[in-house]
């Protein structure tokens, strides 16, 4: 096979990944690798504990510049923006250090990943807000906590409750805000928020859900805020949120945009645009389970398009799998894990649904010291799973059966009947899921 | 519906959980329960803790008496041993208090449990030589490791290492002899019961395998072994080994037994004989994967026979699924998974598969601390997963996975293309499972 001119846009996990598939299907590709900075191929979903001063930002390099150079015989082109994409000309352009510079592409990947949108709460332009998107960022809020007594965070997502967390564990009075009724909401139920919530208070994390944030106040930095027409001040705040695909290069060359902003893909990671493929979090991703495309967010479906887009761009042949949307995270030691629509989604969609839960302890009965798991599965009135939240030990590895049963729509008996196994320190007779799921077939059956 | 006169011989894990379910079919069934013991209804598998002194005897207790009699409406009939069973006259007779008594049944459960197999060594009738089968036997352990500095534990079963581990935990020398060439083999394959030892070894057991044990010495107790002409003593002897089905009665009353020595019973628990049942580890478990029935062994089989026998018992309509022997223990905080054949296994009933491993660090790269996870996959030449391993970290939700994919023979594709979460401290971009479900893609599609 001739091999073709592949040019990708950022140098992410999905660029990364996405390179690594085009070498493995063709071994005479030319990549081009452009990226707007200089500092390439680090693992952003690790910004958290370099905030949190676990680990170090070099403890970040996904890949070395010498592995993307040498191994995957890409060239590197760092510091540098694309600033217009000529689909015509199959052509990408750049600021170069001799005014600007092109390059041409037999085949295209964005992998420009997203940004934090801009934060809607008058005076918030004010220094003094910490958002959490580069090392930089996570850098400062190292140095920042270090001097500080308080800390504020704003929102209540997996990023600012492992904030909340890490800073409340080095003994800083930390308060999170969130205008929503619970934490984790669009990831957990209200009953599963819950449960995480009452383990942070235990840790000494103080919440004010439901409340709206008027304004930031301060005088040359920001100081506080406002809600509900109290002052919650404190010495370091960091603001989360809501996250934009950078799409505008995509967008002004003509590229269909989906709905929350990102490119339009198909399966194949193809975009609207002959030859130009998108992965990781500037594009949408293919879901029947969402009732149309929707927004990426997650490192494992960056890793997924990553590959599929790659093995295409170099005349592979790839699909991805519809989106489960299935994700975890750890807090406080406590496994959390949602795939697929949470009952909120669900009704707002319109799909009729019942839902199930159990929360069981995980040891054997006669054994000190374990934990429960609490588990919820949501199903349609005829049976399908689509969705499951899982709070305690192993969830992760739970949330992936449900995966695999959302994916493939499996009949919940292949759950209410599985043969677990049953150990004293691993895993009860009837564990939490399984409970659930033959409640969900009582329901289904009396309903 | 009319209530049965339902017998329930035995009264642990298989026979608890089938009254249980007598008890949910029908509210006037007539539930009778006989135990040879009088202290009926422990979980045995937390025998070893009760050695180790980790938790006491009365810990085990499963449901109390109480329970049984008020909840469940039992009538228990407990020291008293069963010493024949007329099918003819449907009833079962024993010792009572004034001479023999008898107990008419419409229909009987057998949950009569196993025993260890008389240990088959010179020398090993002496005193001085445990085993870890009831109550008494975890308290004689555990009051005479107290005053041992040494101790030989013969076997390398999950028991066997169990009680190892607690041993070497107390600062009691410990070595293991085996007669296999590796530890825990039946269940792991020896490149994963390697990787096991390797940890235990670490922490300052040894082992001896592949070992004959031609003796036992000693004066008046049993004080060591020989192995090799090697004498090997040791201040407390703890000897594991094969279970029999405690299926004596069965037999003589002329019910089909199996090749393992338990009683034969089909999807329904049902025996040879109408009208008696059997659950537990007295009886066998229907299996294709095995080709042929196979003891059963393990509590969370225990619980689902017990719950078909019981429902079957009183005139409900319930039927087990497959055994695919999901087992899963902890050793010094390791966990350990085997689900379906082992290639030893399946090589000697003569099946032709292909096996792949992988072992991954199952925290994001980035992050310290995290261990690493050890899968490997067998499938049939034609692709169908028939076992699969694990030692790490959720092996045991990890061999959920894969007993569901084994019973339902679920395409391998369903598992390399899972969509796992990612998230830093609870699971990689690519869990080793995803990565060995993908080598053995490639090396079915190469071979």
């Amino acid at each position: 096979m001739e091999g073709k001119r592949v040019v990708i846009v950022g140098c992410g996990l999905a660029g990364v990944t996405a390179a690594e598939a085009v070498r493995s299907v063709s071994e005479n590709a030319a990549i081009t690798m452009v990226d707007e900075s200089v500092q390439v191929a680090y693992a952003r979903s690790g910004l958290t504990y370099v905030a949190s001063g676990k680990i170090s930002s070099e403890d970040l390099q996904l890949k070395s510049n010498e592995y993307l150079t040498k191994n995957l015989k890409a060239r590197l082109v760092t510091g540098r923006k694309v600033s217009t994409l000529d689909v015509e000309k199959s052509r990408v352009i750049y600021d170069g250090s001799g005014g600007l510079e092109g390059e041409d592409y037999d085949s295209l990947i964005l992998a420009t990943g997203s940004q934090p949108a801009p934060l809607d709460i008058p005076g918030s332009e004010k220094p003094g807000i910490f958002r959490l998107w580069s090392i930089r960022d996570a850098e400062s809020i190292r140095n920042s906590s270090q001097t500080s007594k308080t800390a504020l965070v704003l929102g209540a997502s997996p990023l600012a409750l492992e904030l909340s967390e890490a800073f409340n564990s080095r003994k800083i009075e930390t308060t999170v805000v969130t205008e929503e009724n619970e934490v984790l909401s669009g990831y957990l139920d209200p009953a599963a928020g819950a449960l995480v919530r009452a383990v942070l208070e235990e840790e000494g994390i103080r919440f004010m859900c439901g409340r709206r944030i008027e304004r930031v106040v301060g005088f040359e930095r920001a100081q506080g805020i406002v809600s509900g027409g109290e002052v919650i001040t404190a010495d370091l705040i960091v603001a989360t949120g809501a996250m934009l695909p950078n799409s505008a290069l995509a967008q002004t060359a003509g590229l269909k945009i989906g709905r929350s902003g990102g490119i339009l893909v198909d399966r194949r990671c193809a975009s609207s645009v002959e030859n130009i493929y998108a992965a990781g979090d500037c594009a949408e991703v293919i879901t029947d389970l969402f009732r149309g495309p929707q927004p990426s967010r997650l490192a494992s479906t960056a890793v997924r398009m990553g590959l599929v887009a790659g093995s295409n761009a170099a005349g592979g042949s790839a699909e991805s799998q519809d989106l489960v949307r299935n994700s975890s995270f750890r807090l406080d030691g406590i496994d959390i894990c949602t795939v697929g629509l949470t009952a909120t989604e669900a009704r707002s969609i319109g799909i009729q649904f019942i839902e199930s839960e159990s929360s069981e302890y995980q040891f054997a009965f006669y054994y000190p010291g374990g934990r429960n798991l609490y588990c919820k599965l949501i199903l349609t009135t005829s049976g399908v799973l689509i969705g499951a939240q899982f709070v305690g030990p192993s969830s992760s590895v739970w949330g992936n059966i449900a995966a695999m049963m959302i994916s493939h729509s499996l009949p919940i008996s292949y759950l209410s009947n599985l043969e677990t196994s049953f150990s004293t320190l691993t895993q009860p007779y009837w564990p939490s899921p399984i409970l659930a799921a033959r409640r969900a077939e009582e329901i289904l059956h009396l309903g």
